[in-house]
């Protein structure tokens, strides 16, 4: 680490459970590039304090985690479209007092979903209704997926998501038969529901390709599942690296390449 | 420097033209000693939002340059007697959301006063009348001096100064026979008044001691000119790091020594 200086250009995150990730990803490749930045991980009880503290202090940039992503709409001065169409936010920038936010979960599962060539004909299954699936429906809604299932235990929010973007909705026991499993629940988690598999076994046999969002671990039970199978697999930590790769780019301006988006990424989760 | 890490403890300070002196001071000890906080100057045209930032994002310690001293009094919970004798904050201490407030220019300068044993019947040369002149005129009168007289070439604030402590008011050309001199002006400051003696050759050769709040350069004309006249000399150096310390130990909770003081400020003055 340089020594640090006055002129360094701070950014930060809000989330109601920090975690290491984003202070160690970013202050990583702060470090690797040269760059006169810091980053660091805080908490609040108060989101518009904070926010005007972005502003008062001049902090270049704001990551922003669950329970804040809809809370600091109303505190931005532009929505991008990424956020706008999902009503969530995960990226703010600050542009000379100006905060334009902006939703990297979002862009991120689309940048997957062409790097991965998934076939716009395929038939997908999601499961989950929270926050991010929003930012996983709405991203296979834009790369222009006609087939797709929303499941979920809450019917309410489930049919509310499906409906949005003309989709199905199914509830808890049906589902089977998609080419495309997506896991945006917190099944397989670390945690409680870590040995919960989230799709049942004759779907994975049935299905090409296993996504799962969840990232910590990366190695779910549904994505072992999907290698032992031989199925194409997405793991969260490829959406986790990706999107805080895309918040990066924001925040410095400078454009990274993929071997340093897996160093910063493999570096980042050396210490969870 | 360790590797960031979420749950460092943040420092800031707030200063119309910050220096990098605080933010050097402070991580270096915080390095020496393996504390896991950071520390970074800032500045802002919103010092409400600022301190409205500390609260929300529960930065544990904000110095406070000019222009804010005085802007931040209505903005703390509770001033110390050393804020609120002088009107004027300089530290602001964030206890789990309290905000308390006190001035360490004039704890310094009091200290300074102890630790060369300045003797209290001596009299007493003050030149300046700005805001660090209240904490100095403020910590002669804390010791006991009864003999001050405050020299200021704007008759209003010296003269109010000078009253509200008791203490004489004396014009440009005056002040002549006093045994300790002190400058609280920027007369040998770098820049414009750099080759500027801040009292007459007459004065300094009548005097035991000079004292200049300049901090920079410490080798103000008037220390040079006490050093070399044989008198005891007290430099800004010794302020502004005696200050410094008093903020880190408030920070932190952990004392320091005057010999990590020393290598600290040592450090924080080599890059300037």
């Amino acid at each position: 680490m340089p020594i640090l200086n006055k002129d360094m250009t701070l950014c930060i995150s809000l989330a109601g459970r920090p975690s290491n990730i984003g202070t160690r990803f970013h202050n990583f490749l702060y470090d690797e590039l040269g760059l006169n930045f810091i980053y660091k991980a805080f908490t609040t009880d108060d989101i518009d304090g904070a926010i005007c503290g972005v502003r008062a202090l001049g902090i270049r940039g704001c990551s922003v985690s669950m329970p804040f992503k809809e809370a600091v709409i109303p505190l931005v001065d532009e929505m991008e479209e990424s956020a706008s169409a999902i009503e969530s936010v995960n990226t703010i920038v600050n542009d000379s007092g100006r905060l334009v936010a902006s939703n990297t979960d979002y862009e991120a599962v689309a940048a997957l979903i062409d790097r991965h060539a998934l076939p716009t004909s395929a038939s997908v299954a999601i499961r989950g209704s929270g926050g991010m699936a929003k930012a996983v429906v709405a991203a296979f809604r834009g790369a222009g997926f006609d087939n797709v299932t929303v499941i979920a235990r809450n019917p309410d929010t489930g049919a509310a998501l499906a409906d949005r973007y003309g989709y199905r909705f199914a509830s808890e026991d049906t589902g089977s038969g998609a080419a495309i499993l997506v896991n945006v629940t917190p099944l397989g988690m670390r945690g409680s529901d870590e040995d919960t598999l989230s799709f049942a076994s004759a779907q994975i046999d049935a299905a090409d390709v296993v996504f799962d969002v969840v990232a910590f671990p990366a190695e779910t039970p549904l994505i072992r599942a999907g290698r032992a199978a031989g199925k194409r697999v997405i793991t969260g930590a490829e959406v986790i690296a990706l999107q805080a790769a895309r918040q990066f780019e924001r925040y410095t301006g400078v454009e990274i390449t993929a071997d340093q988006v897996r160093q910063a990424s493999e570096f980042s989760r050396a210490a969870t």
